[in-house]
């Protein structure tokens, strides 16, 4: 049998019956089968001994079972590793950072505790998925539309947990800012409701945010305080109607008055959906958007002689392709926005932004898309990106796959995404940048990067920030997975060198991101050691999530 | 002189004079003239020995002279107490929780770091005001507008710490939601950077809030974890436009189909200003909201006939109130909306709500206001509320003079300010609650409260809850201000039996509203004292604030 580090055979065979006490021996996981299925499906370790691996899995009901077993781990020093679903494929999946522990698995707990359409939020438990709580909503015809991430069967407070992201208004893509309220299980077996929730019979415990004192959520992300519960989401009301629209960008330099535009349109909250970049001139050399727009408008015009303009263009430039798209009417940029509210609303911010746009770049040109009014209408007819209207599905998948378009099929992929400015400045810098990086850095080169190359643009999923996201796949040749794994250190070392730091890492690279955190001799690392020790003395709830360790397992540096 | 609790004069001599040494002898202050100043100005306790007093204070120019003060306190075991610009009038002011501690004054860290009208956002130091950055803004010319609360002298980091909250837009107006980065000096003098400020080098400090791992700045507010130095704060880009418009709703029972309304249109985001809410049928009666319509639209029209009417009314009902207010065109109820943007969204705004009060207030009717695009001349012709347009000013203090049309003029005030549902049944609930404590409950009776009668309507600064604001003068008779704590204390008690808890209370409350967070058995508050005494074992940094005490003062329950 696995047994999480120190810890002997009878030992943990006396934990996992105590497990099996409170949660039923259904529930406890320890073959080696069913432990295969919490390794990441995606890991660059794949198929090596480093692999991260859970020793047991266990899966309580409710909170009061977590509760049970927290207090157990407690007791015996052993570590756990809690997953919602598990399913932030490309970022870890369900597999431990720690080797050897036990993966608190709450797919069980999976209660959609209330949802309004009269406040427009929902408290759920880790185990809903988008997919659940979309049908609850369909099936009691509620009034209110999720924020879905790409793939729609991943946990809502799972992905809030991480900092998932997703596609309808700017309010509610940052999935962990849109909640509202939390339970959490601590390491000592306690549980804790935070903002209203701490008081006694309110009822705004997911309308109001702030609470009375400290406003503690954020700690419980990305990290490994607490076992998160339940939480609270804020949802967005259903609209009327909805709108996607495109402007068209002329010339390279344009990319500065759309950039500038974006901006303005969305931090005044005229441009609510995501500003998805791209460039249909360049769109043959591997921009992921244009897997978006592959799938909507079928593939870009292209001949031979387009193609190697393409490839002669340094920094996605070169005058005769500029050239080649006046001549042709294919904007070298283009930004499509989606915009959610009463049809007059709609229209007037789409013509609102069409003189904004206009003002800034000389010669935009504009597509207007229909107003449509039924999401899972639309999203059915394709007439427009599903998630961009909060409906959940897995079509995301195909990236990566023959259906993608990819010539050579990949087993998984992870994401290196680090946060440049919301500038052309920040697009075209982070571009030099890793573009030469890939040029000159030995372990770089030769490899499959998605979206690098001829020209890389931004994720636009949070506002006033920029995800420079680039992606590499994850194959069954263990050689090529440790190349890609060396390349990911490097890119995650330029980018610090350059002050662009990952929002989010793969598990096996979290140590080393959180190292890049650096400022005053790493003393934000050392804080949240502190509040480590402090709320968890015995080190048992994930240990190393976000580089986070407990001190019996810290490097001394 | 004055000695903080357990230090000896001569101990104490010894520590101002290494205070001196760090920020000059001239920024050290203990005698009583000095000290006198930093003493609530409205504090209740005016003129008892209970009164909270600084035994000195200590004004630090820079982070680096923060650090030296709490390095210096942390070894001699001061407790200070720090404080932005003091402004929080009518919550505590300037005076510390725990009497005898030495005021950390920041008023000298007013450095304005960063504006930007690109990325819309300002980094400033904790002395600056909402004038100061104002002022900035104008001088430069540039195009970006701040959400600035009632009275403009106060401190946006000091603000954004307390929960302070503005008059524009929502994303806005909860002004430590919609703050980014932080800087921060621990217990142990150690300087602290979150968010991507942790990252040297990044430019996105005041562009992405998560970074990388636990989100901990929440922490820092309302709280007495660290010393705040800088923050990042998000600002509205300058719109072309904004428009204040009014909905009218005829009877009582549309109270229902009001708040709906406002809860759709603002959660949508095509009503963005705050929905502030009135009745202009019960305007005699004290409604603070009436303050406001007064200052710009001059009294109601009242006869003896409707004061009579409005006498007789219960939870600000009767039917011949009803009656006379439908004979004579006077709604029942209004909201007051601000709209910001281009012309013609705001245009096309204002219409879409049109049709959707229309839909649920049954002869709703409609007041256009003027598309207006100049917020200074706006502001100076009285043609809008400044605060709704992120003009600051200091007008608000005519409340509670007799210029705010007061009979009696206080010399303070404080505000009971606890969070009820957004609904028109939490108004209701809320008012019944509390018009029949002050009927019934002895302390309550005979004490003038600020908007309770004939009916209070809540605030609307936060989204998706409301705040039901209610408030006390303070006076010269220290008789009178007794009544007035414990008549506070009992609408903590009777607001805490039925779920609505403050968002915010002046000091001398902390300890019991934090109390009165009690779900499991006060985990919430046992978790931030485990998390006090791991980052300030010592327990100097501001004992007390927001009932967090340290160890060696904590009472055992």
């Amino acid at each position: 049998m696995r047994t999480p580090p120190g810890i002997s055979p009878s030992d943990f065979s006396a934990a996992l019956a105590e497990f099996a006490g409170v949660v039923g021996k259904d529930w406890v996981f320890s073959s080696e089968e069913d432990l295969d299925l919490y390794r990441d499906a995606y890991s660059p370790l794949r198929g090596t001994d480093e692999d991260r691996m859970a020793s047991a899995a266990v899966a309580p009901s409710s909170a009061e079972e977590v509760q049970e077993v927290v207090r157990i781990a407690n007791r015996r020093s052993i570590p756990l590793y809690a997953i919602s679903t598990g399913r932030n494929l490309g970022y870890g999946g369900s597999a431990p950072a720690y080797s050897g522990s036990v993966v608190v698995d709450l797919k069980r707990m999976n209660r959609i505790i209330e949802v309004s359409d009269s406040n427009y939020h929902a408290i759920v438990e880790p185990g809903v998925s988008y997919f659940d709580l979309y049908n609850y909503i369909q099936e009691k015809g509620l009034k209110v539309w999720l924020d879905v991430p790409d793939p729609g069967w991943g946990s809502l407070v799972g992905n809030a947990l991480d900092h998932g992201v997703g596609h309808t208004a700017s309010r509610f893509r940052n999935h962990f800012d849109a909640h509202c309220g939390m339970e959490v299980v601590l390491a000592n077996g306690e549980i804790m409701r935070t903002g209203m929730g701490a008081m006694p019979g309110s009822k705004t415990w997911a309308q109001y945010k702030n609470g009375f004192g400290p406003i503690i959520d954020g700690i419980f992300s990305q990290s490994n305080f607490g076992i998160v519960t339940k939480m609270g989401f804020w949802l967005m009301p259903e609209p009327e109607a909805f709108m996607t629209c495109v402007v068209e960008a002329p010339r390279y330099d344009d990319l500065h008055g759309l950039v500038e535009t974006i901006k303005y349109v969305e931090n005044l909250g005229i441009a609510p959906g995501p500003p998805e970049m791209s460039s249909p001139l360049l769109a043959a050399g591997g921009d992921t958007k244009t897997l978006v727009d592959v799938f909507f408008n079928g593939p870009p015009k292209l001949d031979k002689h387009h193609g190697d303009l393409i490839a002669g263009a340094r920094l996605g430039y070169s005058k005769a392709l500029e050239d080649f798209g006046l001549e042709n009417k294919i904007p070298y940029w283009t930004v499509t926005l989606t915009f959610y509210g009463p049809k007059k609303v709609v229209a007037a911010q789409w013509e609102a932004v069409q003189d904004i746009a206009s003002a800034r770049i000389k010669g935009a040109t504009f597509r207007s898309g229909e107003i449509l009014t039924d999401a899972k209408d639309a999203s059915d007819k394709q007439l427009i990106y599903p998630q961009n209207v909060g409906v959940p599905n897995l079509e995301f998948f195909a990236f990566g796959t023959r259906a993608g378009g990819n010539p050579q099929t990949a087993n998984g992929h992870m994401w290196f995404s680090p946060v440049i400015p919301q500038s052309a400045d920040g697009i075209l810098e982070a571009n030099r940048v890793f573009e030469e990086a890939q040029r000159t850095i030995p372990v770089l080169k030769n490899l499959p990067i998605f979206n690098l190359r001829p020209f890389s643009l931004p994720s636009p999923f949070y506002e006033r920030s920029f995800l420079f996201i680039l992606g590499f796949p994850i194959v069954d040749d263990p050689d090529v997975n440790k190349a890609v794994i060396a390349a990911f250190r490097e890119l995650i070392r330029v980018g610090a060198e350059h002050g662009w730091g990952e929002y989010r890492t793969p598990t096996i690279f979290q140590d080393q991101v959180m190292e890049t955190y650096s400022f005053n001799d790493n003393v934000l690392r050392r804080f949240h050691e502190s509040v480590k020790d402090a709320v968890d003395p015995k080190g048992i709830l994930s240990p190393g999530r976000y580089g986070i360790w407990p001190s019996h397992l810290r490097k001394k540096s």
